[in-house]
């Protein structure tokens, strides 16, 4: 073949990617990726999707049947269980502190819902009681993030599923950024669907969303006609959801490439064990917010409130964003990410996600932040260091 | 990082994509895929978007200044067109005569349509006079498969954007199969918009569904609010649609790496050209259709109606499908895919797309297939020679 012995001709700049996602995709993940491309209906490949399943249980902790990813970016998470799940009319408890809460808000909207939002502050989880209030009503779903990206706040679930169970109500979660770094037991906190992504704390490529529907849940995909095709689970199940070789029903293409590095990902979380790699995580956040505080730089979340994966801090007084960040990029090579919303200019953040919540990467954004900022980098160094030391 | 320098653990087997897609993907486009994982809002990553915009237009042959790849598998652009271009109550024509034209026909009742089913035998084109008869009373858009993939036919596309312009109707089209493979020139042929997929003619993964959307189109997007949020158009270009180094606005974390393996794919066409390109394909159709027909393998398409990139045949009596199917693909490492619907178990369908249509992968296929088959190998082989050489 002509082309197959050509070297690529694109080529794309060496990034240390700590920020809000996507996170360092590791070699051994991008090798994966790059296996041969084989047929959706390769017995070899199904195989791989039972592999798939498996360790999606695993790490959302569930025993569903239903774990799948979605064939799309994190979004395509979201609006598949809501496309399901969620029917014109129904009464929708939305938590909103951040942008991801507004986005599904946008999407319960358009979906025909009638959303009550139980707002919070940015930087701030939303009190239980505020949720279990909006819940005295009858309702047909409530949803909440339990990683929010814009703010790097995590939202405790404690005593959701209880007053959904009350109302025949379902709990709905998003658990993008949280999944495989934060502490989350789905089928302990009685969650009833949940979405998240490839690109965060699993370490692969973006363009798949984990997905996972509980029974309960289930029942209300047969009860309607899904409005969309794509995401409709009543076809997308008659591909996943056969095992031990059952023949898998055409719908449509997978992205088989994405499935492998998906596949290697989970196999890599397997192997270091989920509360190992929780508590790296929570050991990385700290480790970090202590050596940054030294630089100034004070985290948005209050102690308790934090979602270790993102660490969103506010900006010194008189710096300007994009003259730190745009450099920190393009001359050292270290993206993080900006703010988002009202917080827009005002915040960074930065990522502990996978092999980002390790010293070496965190001691090179740094060294390299503190210099920018003209701050005491030893220092922070030192803070750094000893909060790995401690662990 | 620990896992940095481990080895992937997945491996797959050594398959020859000569099915229905994906179809075989050039070593050189794996490694472009393998590219490392770069930030979605980085520079880099923008300059390398607005290459991708620009080598579709050339591949649709199109001025439209929307050429985007919709985060999803082939059938989440036909969702995303019909997401935003397609309101409740509009009357579509759609033609039918194949899966993906019943395909269109769901997704448009999903959303609201009156559709208005103009259907031809599976295996034929549908005759022109007959849509433009549908086209008499008002109505809000046609829709027609340019490659049916479930029949290896083309739709001729001539005189239809004259009808829809008299009604101020909007011509949309399937291309998931044609592009690149089978001639195709969207601006001359009047198409508003047209969705394909990567993992057909373009060689490069499944995950990403080309679209285009002209100025009439689009206009519709901005009339009323799109149901779906993950599809909105009047979001996803302001991340999409800024050149020339303007600020994108983040909607969702794009799909990097498949991004990086259609652009290397994109590449190819262009070196190739894109004429020489369709020919190629035309003559590996030839070539195989006058191989297979010496082991008694007859085309469904009748001649002028065939689409290159796809040979359907008819199996020979008393051939069990899976019989010969199964172990091709299992022993001899080759992919072919069956039928589906109403000729399930009745054809066999037979890539001949990008990579796959050349000579070595298509002697391949005939020498494995033919002595699955007890035919006349030497025969077939032969004939595929000949057509090669004739070109």
């Amino acid at each position: 073949m002509s082309t197959a012995t050509t070297r690529a001709t694109i080529s794309v700049p060496d990034r240390l990617l700590l920020g809000s996602g996507p996170s360092p995709v590791p070699r051994r993940i991008l090798e994966a990726l790059a296996q041969p491309t084989i047929g959706h209906l390769d017995p070899a490949f199904g195989a791989l999707m039972d592999d798939v399943a498996a360790g999606l249980r695993a790490t959302f902790r569930t025993k569903n049947a239903v774990a799948i990813p979605v064939s799309g970016t994190g979004s395509a998470g979201m609006e598949a269980m809501v496309a399901n799940l969620v029917r014109p009319g129904d009464r929708v408890i939305c938590g909103v502190h951040g942008l991801f809460g507004e986005r599904m808000a946008d999407e319960l909207t358009r979906h025909g819902a009638e959303v009550v939002r139980v707002e919070a502050e940015w930087g701030r989880a939303i009190p239980t009681e505020r949720l279990l209030e909006a819940a005295a009503e009858p309702f047909a779903a409530m949803f909440v993030v339990h990683g929010e990206t814009s703010t790097g706040v995590a939202q405790p679930l404690d005593g959701l599923a209880d007053a959904c169970r009350d109302k025949d109500a379902l709990l709905l979660v998003d658990c993008v950024t949280s999944l495989a770094g934060h502490p989350l037991d789905l089928d302990a906190s009685g969650v009833d669907a949940a979405f998240s992504g490839t690109q965060k704390c699993l370490n692969a490529p973006p363009g798949l969303a984990p997905l996972t529907v509980g029974e309960r849940a289930l029942g209300r995909v047969k009860d309607g006609r899904v409005p969309s095709w794509y995401f409709d689970l009543s076809l997308v199940l008659g591909y996943w959801l056969k095992e031990d070789g059952a023949p898998r029903a055409y719908h449509h293409t997978a992205p088989i490439n994405l499935v492998y590095a998906l596949a290697e990902a989970l196999a890599i979380v397997a192997e270091e064990g989920l509360e190992a790699r929780w508590n790296r995580h929570a050991v990385a956040h700290d480790a970090l917010r202590d050596a940054l505080a030294v630089l100034g730089l004070e985290r948005l979340a209050p102690e308790g409130e934090q979602l270790h994966p993102l660490l969103a801090v506010r900006l010194l007084d008189g710096v300007e964003d994009a003259k730190v960040r745009g450099p920190l990029l393009t001359e050292d090579g270290i993206e993080i990410s900006g703010g988002l919303g009202p917080l827009a200019g005002r915040t960074w953040r930065i990522g502990v996600m996978g092999e980002g919540a390790r010293l070496e990467p965190q001691e090179r954004l740094v060294r390299a932040l503190g210099a920018r900022l003209g701050g005491d980098v030893d220092g922070a160094v030192g803070a750094l260091k000893a909060g790995w030391a401690a662990a």
